[in-house]
């Protein structure tokens, strides 16, 4: 059986990786592509890249008829997903790729996000959507709300080691490299191949950025008690890929072991061997998380490191792998492809 | 049904493209992997992007049992490969990715390569990979060529041309931009990061470039006469990709047509509408060809441009499109991958 | 003597370039620096690279003391440029970047800049500022007008040529290759990081661009009878450099001798030795100019390659030879910086 | 005056650099110029960018007469350095740019780089080259050691604020990001370009990196007991350029206030306004370091972000900056070279 699927907010990059990745999966169909500004046009005309697919015209969202759709992954701008997906008919499945229902403190959402939620009944009912951890739940859901991407990074590395107990909880620093796509296609200076290229800089430091509003939910959740990490993320010369060092309190060899056990039979999270680390590009353009561990000099330190695509496993991936679930389907369906290289 | 394919020289980079395409492949199945001196190493050690495949070992050649092999991808050092498939059993259906079975002509072979071909019986039998061009024989062949990446770039455009007489044969001037993975894996120092970042330079200049001896065989073939064009190429700051700028002599709108009827049934090849020209970007990472043509300001002069991805369909994509037809199984099976983009 | 130096347009690149080659120029003082938008921050707010210098705030041209200003750089956008600079009292040299004066016929300005030249009269009396063929002229001039980086890099490798007689100037092609510094610090989509990186593409081909302009009127006034090239840029992965590939009818010894002659006695502009060409970044973040002259198989083809910085000999290092010679200062004072090379 | 120069290793890109510098020094001439691989070659060979200059042919070390020195920049491979500066009149400085005289004790010699030194006695004599905390040394050296990059820029942001006592020496973790050409010209798979680009990946983790030997020594005799720091170097896509991000323990105020205070007079380090933090190309091609200090949301915790360029400020122009003080010139001498952006 083929799903008939809508991308609302398609002429972004999320939009066109969903497309990529859709356009090989085995049951998905897309039947709708929605994009105000660029309504009447062709994808080809926006993503030269998918030129091969014969794709719908994009549309304004009004203009879908959503009793033919199945499933909505909707990509548009934070603020504005709240108010789209609350006009949604009910029968239809959303995977929202926005921050909008990532928060389920409404209070935690307006501090974070700087004005108060528009659509509170839905946020309640919102599935937080990291697969490996929500895995029933998803399968459940009506909607559920993709997490940042940076998020996700964090807590693939962090979640089983604070279950566990085996890192000191007050002791977490993160600092984050991120390629470009990560902010979108959005025009900003600091995102000019000219200003980025050769360059880094911290952005959001000091405990400011939105992400954090994330961690704290899931990190305090899980560990019983409040938990705030470090958190320092840096924007890196590269399009795709996110890669954290997290320094940690506890025994390496045990958070090795810890982080083994956990994905043992996870298809896409791979622990490498003790003392081996991953490599940003190792993930590019694919679903897959690669995490390592190594031991410090100092006794009792330990470094965890993780990447994955932003774009994939990070945002668009996760929501194909998550609407997998909804819809019945098997949770890696169109997304083994191999990463790419070099 | 499954084929069971063996990769001779996995350890280099269109080693590793062909086990990324073959992983998602439909019906085939990688059953014996080769690297001399890394012989005994797991795949994932030596690319670890491929890490979350099932794959066989790495092992010395002579270590594989040829009579379990359906089809060998040979991916071996030019002037090895000669020795190597001649070793083969007639059994096994091979195609060869180096430059030793592109020239029929053994005296070009010579001049171009600088030594005699050591297996001149089983050159002449060699059909040449451009698969758009030669698909009847590549359906019988034992023996395929894959061509150049530069050399087939450079035919996707021109040969419809020289073919339909459109174009003055004389008058043919190539000037490509080459990324650095078309040299491979190899330690040199032009190749350093440091090197080439911010940086462009021509290379093989005046007519030295090996790939030459392919463009003179085939455009003379089509011409009926000898053909000999100027070619450029340079090394730019980018990992995959080549683009092609042709400068040609006459009418525009026919050499536009002329294209366009040629890759019309064409799933691989899209020639852009008139005026609009291809980003090497938009082909990175898939088996897909983009071609534009642009009418200059002195009238009868005309520009064509090209590119697609030197390892997929300059390399490893072509090799499985032929493998495909040799097979018997659909020529695009496998290669439909969206190109990565961003 | 030091000389007062006032920069219009000073929170561009080629503004930024400005102040970087006047920080350690022996005999020039920045006395003031506009930029409309930004006027009354600091420059090392808008170019933190710039913080270890002591400069004058940004203001608004009109709150400059032009009598206490003895030359002008105006990095201001075209058009803007001929309205300020008509307004600048006459005691004032100005050294321009922009297109305004740059093109002598007012019909060619009109065609290749879309409307009429507002200041018709100061367009007859500036100076083509491409230094090495126009020193005498620069020396007494009260405006020159600085070329364009792409006209520049062109003209460097054809004058003497074109000058001597010894290619046909009928049969002139110039592939060019330019970083993105080149397009300025504007938010313009194809500029993006996300979009440019591992990307290469045509721009303006065909005979649309508007260095073209410079070309023609350079060319025929050389050759003493109409000149159109063919021309097509492409837009690179680098931030700065332009670096181009011209196919010539001459024979190659008698061109390199040609340009090696133009050349012997000029401190910026280097020929090669027959037969090596030049890559990108040996001229990087300097004044110099790199040429290189290859013979192709084909008899009397042949190619010459060129390259220089953007930013620097091809905009606000040439505008500050410029400014030397207007000064009475050696002309390359303050400009013999070594490239940044790797 | 005019000091003749000698440097030792010429065909590295320090060697480079240090030409580049001393190109436009005014007090410095280079007499000789070694690389033994590459003697009898010219300098334009090996660097085409420094074609402009007149620089003596590259020979073997035995054909220099020292008697005509004045000061030797050694820029050879470690264990190298300790030979053939021993070897060296006595009537010559030295400023060696090797790890060979870095490390006071010859046991944490022996332990850092694998075998005992070969020159115990020059050892001892050593100078450590981090002029701004060993200038008056310095002035009256013979021998001065320039100092690890990494070990330089992290020494910048947290020497001050060990010496005051303003931050936990047992809580500090260094992350550090640095571009290829710290690695050096070496063919190193991991340094090709198709490999590093759009990559990033932690290497010598855990406390296995050798510049721990020299933040061990340093920061241990400024705290006045045993200091053992956390430190993670990852490569990263750039050319040139280091940033660190320290993650420390204490007033954030008053860790930027002693920062201030420590280089308020000092001409290459700039300390930013308390929030702002600096970007590594901000830097690039100069011999200035930026640091940014900024708060945690976590009370009692400061994030401190240091970048300077690797062959400038963290090797060759810290070379030329201790031999200005060695030479009795004024220290900045030569140095003032505005950063390249972008």
């Amino acid at each position: 059986m083929t799903h008939a699927i809508a991308i609302l907010g398609a002429s972004g990059y999320t939009g066109a990786e969903l497309v990529r990745l859709i356009s090989t999966h085995p049951s998905m169909r897309i039947a709708a592509l929605s994009a105000d500004r660029k309504a009447g046009m062709q994808m080809a005309e926006v993503f030269p890249h998918l030129r091969h697919l014969d794709l719908p015209e994009l549309v304004r969202i009004e203009e879908i008829d959503f009793s033919a759709i199945d499933l909505v992954f909707c990509a548009l701008p934070h603020a504005t997903s709240q108010a789209v997906i609350n006009d949604l008919p009910d029968t239809v499945k959303v995977v929202d790729l926005s921050a909008d229902f990532r928060l389920r403190d409404l209070d935690e959402y307006a501090k974070w996000y700087g004005k108060p939620h528009s659509a509170p009944d839905l946020q309640k009912r919102a599935v937080y959507g990291l697969t490996e951890f929500y895995r029933d739940q998803i399968r459940n859901a009506r909607l559920v709300a993709g997490t940042g991407c940076n998020a996700a990074t964090g807590q693939f590395a962090l979640r089983p080691l604070i279950a566990a107990g085996v890192i000191d909880p007050d002791e977490i620093i993160v600092d984050l490299k991120a390629g470009a796509s990560g902010a979108g296609r959005s025009l900003k200076e600091h995102l000019l191949f000219a200003e980025l290229f050769e360059n880094i800089k911290g952005y959001s430091l000091g405990g400011t950025h939105r992400h954090l509003g994330e961690f704290d939910q899931e990190f305090s959740a899980i560990a019983g008690r409040p938990v705030e990490i470090q958190f320092s993320p840096h924007l890196v010369p590269a399009t795709r890929g996110i890669l954290i060092t997290c320094y940690l309190r506890g025994e390496p060899e045990t958070v090795h072991d810890t982080l083994a056990d956990a994905y043992r039979n996870e298809a896409f999270v791979h622990v490498l061997p003790m003392g081996q680390t991953p490599a940003m590009k190792d993930v590019r353009g694919s679903n897959f998380v690669h995490i390592g561990v190594v031991a410090d000099r100092k006794p009792g330190r330990v470094t965890v490191i993780a990447t994955l695509d932003n774009l994939t496993k990070g945002s668009s991936g996760q929501a194909v792998q998550n609407a997998n679930l909804m819809l019945g389907e098997d949770e890696s369906a169109g997304l083994m492809l191999a990463p790419l290289y070099p």
